[in-house]
Parts: C-alpha cells; sequence; structure tokens
C-alpha cells in the first residue's frame, strides 16, 4: 500500500492511500490520476485547488495517527531519544504503548531492532496496531503485559515508561537494563515525578538521575513574534542512566 | 581502542581510555586495573574512592567533546532530528560542521549511511575529526567547501544548517533536497531566522516552514524545584521541508 | 452607584449593580435582596445556588471591561509598574488609551494624581472613559491626541507607550521626562522593539535600555502540574530610563 | 540626607550620599562637586570618566538594598501587587521581613498607610530596617512576632507571605484578611505550595485560588537575541483571594 501525503493552499494535510478517490473539504481527487502522480507534482481536484503530494514519513505518520488515549508530544519523545542517544540497534522497550505514537518515533530510529512495547489494554494495543500498520512500522512487537510485574528482555538500552505508577517499573527496570542504560518516565504531575525519583534512590543500584519539562514555543516570522498560544505543560520526564547495580 | 567512562560519587565524569593511568582530582586508578574491570563494576582509586564504570555512549562523546566554535545544544540537535524523523539510512548534510558536535548526534542516528558535512575551516574540520575519531564515529565525511556555494549530493533528507548567513543557502539546498526533504536553520538572532523565512518564501519552490524555540528546565527533585539557572536562550531553529519545487 | 461582585460555586464571577435584579445562567437574584446583602454573605437565586458577594477591587473592574481594541495583559501592566516604581502621586502618561484597561491600572497605584491618556480614536476614547467610569476611577484625563506629535506634559515619571510605531514617541519623550524617569513600550513584534531600540540610542538623550518578556504560567494544584494552555506571548516591553539629555 | 545615583559608562550604578567624597573603580568625585550637580548633569571623576546623576528611585534602593537573607525578585513583588491590585492606602501585611526588599517595594505603593511586617529573626529585623532607612521610607513597622501565632491586624487588604511553612499561617489569615481580601504566599518548592493550597481548601473559608510562576526573559536587542543566561526559577506565587468565611 503506497501512502500519499496531499498538502492544499493552506497548508492542510491529507494522508491517502495512493489508488483511491480522495474526497477533500473543495474537492475529489481521483484514485487513478493519484496513482499516476509522482511526489514533488501538483494535483488539482475537480474545482481546481491545487494539491501537493509527496511521500509521508514517520513524522506524518505520527501527526495523523489514531488517538485514544492521550500521547506523547512529540518534543518529549525527540528529548527521550535525543538525550538517551538511541539509534539503530539500540534495544529499547515502551510502556504502557497508548496509541502507540512514542512507540512508532522509537521504532523509526531503532530499526531493523525490533521494539517491544507493553500495554495492558487490549483496546490500546489494538489502536497501536492499526496504527503502525498505516506507517509500515514492521518492527515492534506488543505484549499484553503489565510492565510493573516484570521485564522479559534483558540488556535493554532504554526502557521508556509513560505509565501512571512509574515507580512500581523501577525494580523491573534495575533487572532488565544494561549498565549505561536509561529508563525515562513521562508523568504528567510533579509529584509521580518525585515518587519515581525516591523510588530509584532509594534502590540498591545506582542511577544518575536528570528531571526536564521541555518547552517548545513556535514563532510567526510573517511579522516576528511567538504565537499567543502555546502548550504550556505536556509532561516532565526523569532520565534516569544505570550506573551500578550495587551500593 | 576501548573507552571507558568513569562517574565518582560527586557525579563528575572522566572519559578515559580503557588501559592507562587515570589521575583525577584525588587519587590515581591504574590501566591495568582499570583494563581487568568490566562495565557496572565499582573501581577505587589509590586513596579509596569509588569510581563507577561504565561503558560511553554518544552522548558521553558529545559531552567531552573538544569544543572550539560554538556547539549547537544537545536539546537543540534532539528536536532537529526528531522533527524530521531521520533514521538509519537517512541522507543528511550538516553545515558548518564546527566541532562536529551536531555531526556526531546525526550521524549516530543515520548510520551506516554517511553524513556529509561542509565547513570551510581547515582548524574546525581538524576538531571535528578528532572528536569522530575519539568516538568512533566513522561515518562522517568533511567536506572544506563554503555549502553556499552549492551542494553536490542530491535526493537529501535533512540539511542541518548552522551557518551565519542561511539564506544563501536556500537555492543550494532546493537542488538537493528530496521532495518532503528538510532544511533546518539554527540561529541565534530572529533576524537571521527572518532573513532565512524571506528568502524561502521568495523562492520558486514550495516549502511547509515551522520555527521554533525549545527550552528545557532542569528540576532539582530533592527539594522539587527547578534549578534556579537556565540557559534561557541558545538559538531559533526553522524547519523548511520542501513539498514542492515549481510554484 | 455601588458594585458589587458575585461568585457562584464554579468560580464564575458576575460584576453588578447593587441594587438591581441579576439574570445569570441557572436563576435570578432581586435587587432588593442583593441591596440588604454585605459583602461576605452568601446569597442564594431563586432556585438555590449560592452566590458569595464581595466588593469588587480594580483587578475585577479590569477583568469586566469591555474591551474594543486588543487590551494589555495584567502581567504586562504589573511589570511595567513594578519595573518603574510608581506610585501615589507619580506624573505618568499612557498612550494610547484603547480600551483603558492599563490606564485603570497605572491610574490605581498614581490616584490621587491625574493619569493623562493620549487615545487618537474618539471610538476606543469612549470604550476606555466607559470602563474607568464603572471601576469609579476618576484620576484619568483622556486627550485625543497623536503623542507621535508632543506630550503637554513635563516633568514625567512613566510614559506608557503601546502604539504601533513606539520609535515616533522617542524625541515627545525626552522632551516630556524628568531625569530619572521611563518611556517604556510594549509591542507584540520584537521587530517594533528593535526599532524603538535603535531610536533611543541614536537619540541625544543618555537612556538605560532593558526589554524583557514576561511569562505567567498557571499552575493546577489539584494535581500539582502546570495546565496545558498557556499565554505564550502578548509583547515585548522596552524600558527606557532617561538619565541625560545631553550625550 | 541626599541621595544620588552615579551610571558610568559602562552602565555600573552607585548609590551614593550627596555630599561625601566617591571613589568608584576608576576615580575619584568630591562630595564638594557632587553638591552643585543636579540630576541630569554629567560629572567627571579626575580622571575623566563621565558620570550621569540621577535621583534614586525605590528600584534602585531595591536593588543596592543589602542582602542577608534570601529576597524576593522584583518581578515576583512587582506580580503580587499587581495581581491584588493595591495602591495608596491599602492595608498591607508582609511576613518574614527578611531583607526588607519586598517590604520596601509594597511600602512605596501603600503610602502614606503604613505597611506592617512579622519577623522573628531580630539581626533580619537590623538589616531590613537600614534598607529602610536608606530609602528614606518611613511607613514601615517591624514586629519581632511568628506570623503563625496570629495578626493583630484586621480588615487586612494583602497579606504576603514569603515564609517556609506558609500553612500555618492560613488561620491567622482569615481571621485578618478583609472580604476580598488577599493571602498571597511565595514558595520555592511547589511542595510547599501544595501544602498551602491543602490547607487553604481543607479550612472553612470560601477562597478564589490561583498559582503562578512568572519568568522574565531579558532580550539583547544589539543582536536581537535572549540572553543565553535565565533566572529559570525564583518561586511559585498562590494568591488565595479570602470571599467567605463560612462554608
Amino acid at each position: 500500500m503506497n501512502m500519499r501525503l496531499l498538502i492544499d493552499e493552506k497548508e492542510r494535510k491529507y494522508l491517502v492511500k495512493g489508488d483511491c478517490d480522495v474526497h477533500i473539504n473543495y474537492g475529489v481527487v481521483s484514485g487513478e490520476e493519484l496513482q499516476k502522480t509522482t511526489p514533488g507534482e501538483v494535483l488539482r481536484t475537480h474545482i481546481g485547488n491545487k494539491l501537493n503530494v509527496i511521500e509521508p514519513g514517520i513524522i506524518d505518520f505520527m501527526e495523523k495517527a489514531k488517538r485514544g488515549p492521550q500521547t506523547m508530544a512529540m518534543k518529549d519523545s525527540a528529548i527521550i531519544a535525543g538525550f538517551t542517544g538511541i539509534k539503530s540497534g539500540s534495544r529499547v522497550v515502551d510502556a504502557g504503548a497508548g496509541s502507540g505514537v512514542n512507540a512508532m518515533f522509537l521504532a523509526n530510529i531503532v530499526a531493523p531492532e525490533k521494539l517491544i512495547c507493553y500495554e495492558i489494554r487490549e483496546d490500546f494495543a489494538e489502536i497501536a496496531r492499526k496504527n503502525f500498520e498505516k506507517a509500515g512500522i514492521e518492527n515492534v512487537a506488543i505484549k499484553l503485559k503489565n510492565i510493573y510485574e516484570g521485564i522479559d528482555e534483558k540488556n535493554i538500552d532504554l526502557i521508556s515508561l509513560d505509565v501512571p505508577e512509574p515507580w512500581e517499573a523501577v525494580s523491573p527496570a534495575i533487572e532488565s537494563l544494561k549498565i549505561g542504560g536509561y529508563v525515562t518516565s513521562y508523568s504528567p504531575s510533579i509529584e509521580q515525578s518525585k515518587k519515581f525519583y525516591d523510588k530509584l534512590i532509594q534502590s540498591d543500584a545506582r542511577f544518575t538521575i536528570e528531571t526536564v519539562e521541555c518547552l517548545v514555543r513556535n514563532w510567526d516570522l510573517k511579522v516576528v513574534r511567538p504565537f499567543s498560544r502555546m502548550l504550556g505543560h505536556t509532561g516532565f520526564i526523569t532520565f534516569a542512566r544505570l550506573i551500578g547495580r550495587g551500593t
């Protein structure tokens, strides 16, 4: 299945299959015509509106992913991947999967290595699976399992937690991480971060720990000012790097 | 050469060769002893201070890289890589290389694909080369060439600019980018961003454009408050995605 | 006219005359009953909803002021008043008045001294006058005059500009300010701030100059996290303090 | 005693008595000469450096105040005064006084009304008194008393708390505030703010409550960018407005 991203004159985006008729706000594009078009070309709807055609990338699939549960913001996924330095081949565990949007992002980086997702809700796992499929991401496995009860995988580079009680995953994480690996936790409330932190420093293992919040402010360069509206908060991210198992 | 990262009780880090004597603030560790130690173990200096030993990752090499010219902050590299969705195999051009710290970050993600760096100063290129070597990064090629004068590579996914006059690289970027690819520019002054933006919208090509600043605030969870000192500004980042070459 | 502020169980606020019937979302309170109530008491609508009754203050009148043109945010008025140290008796000029919300704030502080507002649009002046009247503010005079063409008042402590071309008011400000006094400018775009700054440093007078942006982030302490939505930008504020007229 | 503020060519400021010899980094100004100078004039040191002379205001006295204990930042004092709408004649209680810098700010606004400060440490009170005297502020009274044990004053418009356990002052505040008045608390840690908040909502009185943090970012307009260094955190400010005493 060949996906296409169509971008109209107002920068609205349409993520579509490359061989079906597309009905958008103000017009129709036939699947036949779409199929003949290569990325970079300009299509016109039957009433003449222009559509730029491009090949969608991971960012487009993330933006257009179906969202059931709350998903992590792109900026936060980027900071987690960036500050831990994961790359192709890194062994990563993601829990809970939720809609799978963060998993898509991480899987894109670690491919062809398989990303392992823990998720306890079958309905969320189903949403995530569909999002992976649509994006053509094949290197993810979802386990219907509670990460608090243990992590099967060993020698892990990154465990990315987006769960309500991250402190419950500290002991499993210590067992699972490789030395120098990270367990990160993303929590909306700083009280959750504090409990996670306390559990880390009370454990037998030794971690270096850093907690951050990442704010991204968009600017309108037409008038050279930031936009009025801003996402003032998503979550606090704690990075705990395992540097020793004994104390 | 087997590098090791030693972390002392105050979380100071020492990036060392795995077979040499190490002299740190308050003690010595012999190369012989270091060689026998595996990651996760605890070493002691001759006066008894503990040192955790881990295998360094890309983040450690970036932190400890030699810095000649000003280098991009980790958060900004992370946002550039994250918002453009690069991965193993992505074709990326970085200019100017500077100390090579951003290049290290990007090369780590796109490996084994080769990252191409443009840098006009031989002294900077030399610093960058040494940083790559120390980090064991082999998939980077530095060209001593001004990116304003053209980009040899075609079909590029990301051109990451950190140059004083990014607008001079817009025409070369249009030639070089693949459809759907990004040219990003990192500038301390919003006036530079504005000029880059103006050049983009005046070009024959069509771009979707977004300009952001990314602020990362660190929290001290011992007392549950942000730290007083904060990096209030590094640079504005503009993301321009090529969606069509004609107008 | 005795105004009252009624606050319902969901913290919605109603600013009402103290002797009229009040019709709110889900009920009615009679003027008769309202008149018998003193601040601190709890009223009930005819269907039993509770309303706390208080005497409104300047903040309430500002929140409930009629807004025609865009008005300055409370935080910005607070920073302007605070960083310039105005107080009862300070001589202040405000231009343009707009809806008069910033003027209300400043007039409240400098009373009984009269605040002078410059405004070129009669319709805005009319909105401002009504806002002043409702709030019981009597120490403001509005001049239908363009501040770019001169300031009649001399020996001024603070000239607060919220006009599209603040640089046009620099020469009049130099004539009008007392030594040690401030001219401040509030501009949405940093390009306006830059032009104002350039005009200040090119003038014959000597100023100390500071430009800031003030961000206020609200926290939800029920769950100990910042709210998701945040006002990401209002305006940049430049403070120029006249410290000498010659160069 | 006639104070003068001298500002040199690098914008360093010297707050001096108007009739004494002044020795600064690179020169001397005689008291005799200083006395003959009026604000706005330019003095020269014996080696020719220029000094602008102005009459200092409250902001200058705050900047130059002697600091023993940590003092509140100007921005936070401004937000407290601004969001509560205090003015000449407002009845305000400040606790603890610390160095008196916040008290100076508030007293300047409420004059000629007397501001009441609670402070338990005699050494801090002594520092505060000297700061008030130097600034010529006469409308402040310091009580060597713990505010947790009760507030003597009634019908208060604003109680500004900067104490380690603000929740201990909630009951006294309810007794002391007028209806519609505010008790604010300034705390470095969000955990302190949370405890204050919990105590407020568990009390018999009814409050509207808002918690904010105020960030001020300075811009360098020479190059049109924010400065790199920024004060990333001072304190969280909670505003609780008493709108009813019963529940």
